[in-house]
């Protein structure tokens, strides 16, 4: 299993295409779930090369730099991050066979349930890809290119605003958790 | 169920009992995953009064200022948010037959499982307090005076350095999701 971050095509709140800025938390905090549920890379994309080499800087800082140094449990965790122009190169990695299962907030269409979802993650089957947006969520190309959409996590009344650190976090525990 | 965020008495990195500075991405996102799980009350606890007031301008900035009027749908997560000097304060507004639940990221002694811990939430019960730690977590003193210490999150490995904001996430979802 592998996680992608879509920092574009998202949609800002009023449902435009846009580019998010890169948050160092969620790379952070992407990265530390990840290790802990065994999740092999954290793709994080983004277009724009200026924000992928800071990706980098802050990711070096971490593998090779003080910051391991200091944190060594850190190094785990952020050698996982690869950083990537576009979608289409995780996806030409992973190779056709490969499930590409995106998220979103909200459900639409015919979703994938978290439990059938666990049981496909439980087989020696091809590699899957859970793709997250930042922003207002992923763009509806992205949608179209997935094999499957994954069940928004229903909270206890509707409310669906859950940041993608905790949506991350969530759905690795439900597919990958003891 | 009420959760804290504690910045003092935690550890750090060496097991020596320090303050934290208070990091804002935390309170945004465990008052949205509060707000999701339809639990009331997100404190904040610090012991320094700056501090205390810069969280207080946050909050009021997305409850009752421009940010709540640009993103409506962050009042319902924020207005959860209360911010105290000690957690004495929250144990005593919750009274003594509260259910006082410590988290930490690796066991110590008899820890309380999550499916007994989410059975007893079911239940109409006394209040529950699930007490979180910043830094490299709570200090003994904050476990001594819990009812139950709640169980570790396992991921795959024992690699057990999930982000603060990853692990009310999950651990919510544990206790209270669908």
């Amino acid at each position: 299993v592998s996680i992608a971050l879509v920092h574009h095509p998202v949609l800002d709140r009023d449902g435009q295409v846009i580019v998010t800025a890169v948050t160092n938390l969620d790379v952070h905090d992407l990265a530390r779930s990840a290790r802990t549920y065994a999740v092999k890379n954290v793709f994080i994309v983004h277009p724009v090369e200026a924000q992928r080499e800071l990706i980098g800087k802050v990711t070096r800082h971490w593998t090779e730099g003080a910051g391991g140094k200091r944190i060594p449990d850190r190094i785990a965790a952020m050698e996982r991050v690869r950083i990537v122009p576009a979608l289409d190169e995780v996806l030409g990695a992973l190779g056709a066979q490969a499930e590409v299962w995106t998220t979103a907030a909200s459900a639409s269409g015919e979703t994938l349930s978290f439990q059938a979802a666990r049981a496909i993650a439980a087989t020696d089957g091809p590699p899957i890809l859970l793709v997250y947006g930042t922003g207002w969520g992923l763009a509806e190309p992205v949608h179209a290119r997935a094999t499957a959409r994954l069940a928004p996590i229903a909270g206890r009344d509707g409310w669906n605003h859950l940041s993608v650190r905790a949506a991350v976090a969530i759905s690795l525990d439900r597919l990958l958790g003891a």
